[in-house]
């Protein structure tokens, strides 16, 4: 990290050095070095490390900050654990600019990150009155009881400054010293959001230089990461060398991630919509949306456009798309409800279907499926709906339907669609995978593609 | 972590060391020390450092090391860059005998991992037949075609041994160098999953010497982390040096994390089972379940002791209920079904819902939430029936009724009980902490505790 190298190419923008963490401009006569400010993300966790707690704050807070323009070049996971700690905060703090520590601000005795903090910067830990009161007021809306403990955390290391915890006792702690930053923040996820979001953030605008780092992702489903490798072969051949160019894939779905590196905002914007728009040529229908828009968002917005209304029969599923489409705000545009039909005799009575298509063709079918969907959408009298039937294990399947077997239609006014796939990954994995597909044929039924 | 100590403890059983990966045995004529493997794990991917992908590969092999008695020291994040890698390997490797490295491995050309591991082990790519043949049997039954790129998947460092990918192209690498370990993964996680459980841990369980580490969890529900902490005060000042107590708070739940070593299974059992009655006695009716089992899967637990159905009519939070639920292997044994009913003419044809209650007292009030679990209960034929009513947001809230307003009720055959919260952390959270909150009370009902 603290070697140097010389730009030898003649690009108009120059380029980004990930590894370097520095900007080349080149092409003029003379070059000349940007450094840029990088961040390093300590988590500490014993739990992390066991595998009890699944880490999210770090994606939160690299997301953040990547998108601010400060790329995370390295996250470290270590336990509560003093030396191990101080050993961490001192690699990071060689390497990097900013650190953000997550974890063990807690008011129990297996936190002990403050301590180590104050120990690290030569401090001690003092009485912080404001903080204090902060704790005082949360208590009194929560709980009657203050407990020690609670006192407790009002000690902060006298070389730091209290950031607000509008949402929880514990404090970040933000310290400068030396040109460098550190920073804590508590593990519990949406404090660290709020943290990161109403005090990290605002005070990390004014420190850094300016320099454009832009991300486009392109979301596909349906087609495999090599095969879409394939289809791309010309254009990333040809790519830019300050333009990038990932494969993310996750259960049937692959999301491209173009990063473009450059000086100049509006030149560098140019570039990567120009290759974005050759890829989306190249991809086309399988392409559903970009950036941050999930699947379930994209539903949104087409039956928001067609002023359409949704209704939902899940079996195997189990209310997982409802969900899906829920957890969109403003999703009561177009979504009217579901039924989760587990039990037969539920999609006997709830949604109408035929004794005899259950007796003849079995639930998991094609004919059970369609009749789902035409059920739903009568009974709720909606422009769309969608039904799922299937066997998501890991019991329950058979030689002619293994587990892993879904039937989903879709059906509207003029039409049903149905399909069939068979996916057996596990339990939740399956019914994910389901799920998505299902509202990927919603899709192509909404917008006529095949 | 190369310090040495001195144990000058008297307990029975010695302790062990996580900072210095030690057991020390003590009490006896002579003190011993026995080594035990310790692993570091390092996750490779820039779209893990920008927050692009959630990595969850990392959660998976560090709870499955750590039950197999192989602590996970350490966790490093580095990106796809080829220095970075390679000093990631050097530093893990002179700090643990067992490095797991995940991602990278794909045939798209952001991939470095292979071609780094080769160079680091003074090693060339070569080609292997099995890998290639296995290539050419998963994309027989996927995709006709067979491109460069998986051609290109079948080359592997000459040191290494490739592990068999059942259920991906790319296969898992095991090199073995001067009594180490390293293990190369690839990114995708029921891939990595598959690899761990099927190759990696039968391989690793020949390699390391016995000791004894025992988790317990102790689930509970409904007290903040600081109470829970003053009514433990007494049991945790008096834990002997060989138990950790860590407190895990998550949306209303706390997870209580004991953690013992020792060198004798049984006696160190033993040891941690009295403690965990201890807590358990003081905790009594806030502890839902033990170690991995979660509130859903408790649910069930309580619904197929009492041979009783259930079925569920979600408003606010949106088929997540019937989710958490239908994640459960065999609830179609006590869950019937649900009726997600966003729109309010959903309410009032499917559930029953008397339309003057919904102009009365709205859709957010105490009434519509009873009417809608009797409703459902009725209609659906069940013993226990739930309902949820409320505001996620991030709009739809009022004055009287802010978002984060939430009724839900439970209903039996003889009462109905309901509940109010107001909690605002987003609505994702928001739809989380309902659905918690909501089956906390029917496991209430069905407990018959307060």
């Amino acid at each position: 990290m603290s070697d140097q190298a010389i730009c030898e190419s003649s690009l108009e923008f120059g380029f980004w050095d990930l590894e370097l963490g520095i900007f080349f401009e080149c092409g003029n006569l003379h070059h000349l070095q940007y450094n840029i400010m990088e961040a390093i993300i300590i988590i500490i966790g014993s739990e992390v490390l066991s595998g009890e707690t699944l880490d999210t704050n770090s994606q939160f807070i690299g997301k953040l900050l990547n998108n601010t323009g400060i790329p995370v070049i390295k996250k470290i996971t270590i336990p509560d654990d003093k030396a191990m700690i101080t050993q961490a905060l001192s690699e990071a703090n060689d390497q990097a600019e900013i650190v953000i520590i997550t974890g063990g601000l807690g008011p129990t005795n297996d936190d002990i990150t403050k301590k180590t903090l104050a120990e690290y910067f030569n401090s001690k830990l003092v009485f912080n009155k404001e903080v204090f009161e902060h704790v005082k007021e949360l208590f009194k809306n929560r709980f009657p009881q203050l407990t020690k403990l609670n006192e407790e955390q009002a000690m902060i290391p006298a070389c730091a400054t209290a950031l607000r915890n509008r949402l929880g006792t514990a404090p970040g702690l933000l310290i400068e010293h030396l040109n460098k930053i550190v920073i804590a923040l508590p593990g519990v996820p949406y404090e660290t959001q709020n943290l990161m979001t109403e005090e990290v953030l605002p005070f990390l605008a004014n420190k850094f230089n300016k320099f454009t780092l832009i991300n486009k992702n392109i979301r596909t489903i349906g087609l495999g990461e090599s095969l879409i490798a394939n289809q791309l072969k010309d254009i990333e051949d040809n790519l830019p060398e300050n333009i990038k160019l990932a494969y993310l894939p996750h259960l049937g779905q692959v999301k491209l991630r173009l990063t473009a590196y450059g000086r100049d905002h509006a030149s560098v914007s140019k570039q990567l919509e120009l290759i974005t728009n050759s890829i989306s040529e190249q991809l086309s229908n399988i392409i559903y949306g970009y950036d941050d828009e999930e699947l379930q968002e994209c539903m949104g917005r087409l039956l928001k456009n067609e002023k359409a209304s949704l209704s939902i029969a899940e079996s195997c599923t189990g209310g997982y798309i409802s969900h899906l489409i829920t957890s969109i705000p403003g999703c009561s545009d177009y979504f009217k409800g579901s039924v989760v039909s587990y039990a037969n005799e539920i999609k006997i009575n709830e949604l109408g279907i035929d004794e005899n298509i259950l007796k003849q063709f079995g639930a998991v079918s094609q004919e059970n499926a369609e009749a789902m969907a035409q059920g739903i959408r009568n009974r709720f009298n909606t422009d769309y709906a969608l039904a799922t039937t299937g066997i998501a294990g890991p019991d329950g399947g058979s030689a002619e339907k293994p587990v892993g077997t879904c039937w989903f239609a879709v059906a509207s006014k003029n039409k049903t669609i149905s399909k069939k796939i068979v996916f057996d990954r596990g339990r939740k994995q399956n019914i994910e995978f389901f799920s998505i597909n299902a509202l990927n044929l919603l899709r192509k039924m909404i917008l006529e593609i095949e």
